[in-house]
């Protein structure tokens, strides 16, 4: 059947997601550029629909023991190093979602939805 | 209030579309090369938890009428050259998703979630 | 046979054009997040080996055009819409680059390579 | 000065390898999807201009150790995981280039430039 508006709000909320994480992975970050970084993905992501409020947290710690163990002074940006949280906004329903590593893996989840 | 499992697996159906799109988005595609990146661009998300099944089909014919149009003979991969379905399982949830042009617009949509 | 320091700056400095176009090609961009987007992609890129200057400038005259035509109310980012320069020093060669439109196509190009 | 023919040709190279890395830096890939990838990512450089060949190596036996030690049956693509071999061909100058690690970095050089 159809989606209910509840489950089209948690499709958009994937969305906004997967675009976040695979359009900035990989980007060289350095605890220098980690604010504008954080910034550009927020601003970036808020601009699709339905996409309220996303706050982007580069863990300039576990980047900078990362930076400590290898030869390069800067990383590429992967799930280790970011926290996400994200408010979606579909047809009166309300989608809070966020990510974070679950042990190994950077693991995207809804939080509450709510009507 | 926690989501459900029709919802959690609308969500995890968006992160698949976010991640094939701005994964891909930008990539040099002709219609010599078309094949493989499709296949590709499948096979990938097919790794991602919960992804059962996708399809992507690049647009041959527009691709063909866009380079006839400019000066070089590629471009750049983006929603106008691709559709693409999916299929998603999650928890005895079954959600079918598409994506194809809607106007100017690439529209990422649920089809239909079962359970 | 080996390559001599002017053309291994070269090299870094065509390194440098590839990683920031592709690794930012299809980000949302609206007026609103060109300026984040311009700092996010110049600070990102700065990160790389021999790499001492970026400038990005959101073409937003453009981009305010492309909008005004379409109906979503941001676009992806694509060579229409920013021009780029760099300065790369590797080895006491100082490369000097830029990307802009040369007609339908965004062009990067050499401007001046110096001892 | 404006570049020679021979620096022109390694920043054209250079061009292939930034593009190459970044487009597809962060694809979810497993030993099952590896070939595709691999023939997507040198057919979609070898559309770019000058481009004459890419042979891109995923390193399955390496991507198997790490999938060995981590929760998720799938990585993102990285550096670590793929060797690249490229050969550039630009006004009458060969250049001929390769990515492989060099200790922890994924370093990108000029193997041979040739008139």
């Amino acid at each position: 059947m159809d989606p209910t508006d509840r489950e089209a709000a948690c499709f958009e909320a994937g969305i906004k997601f997967g675009t976040l994480y695979h359009q900035f992975a990989g980007t060289p970050v350095s605890p220098d550029s980690a604010a504008s970084l954080e910034r550009a993905m927020a601003e970036a992501i808020e601009n699709q629909p339905f996409c309220e409020s996303v706050t982007v947290d580069v863990l300039e710690d576990v980047l900078a023991d990362e930076l400590a163990e290898q030869s390069a002074d800067y990383a590429e940006l992967t799930g280790r190093f970011v926290e996400v949280e994200m408010r979606i906004e579909y047809e009166g329903t309300t989608v809070r979602t966020r990510m974070a590593m679950d042990g190994d893996y950077p693991l995207m989840e809804v939080v509450d939805v709510a009507d």
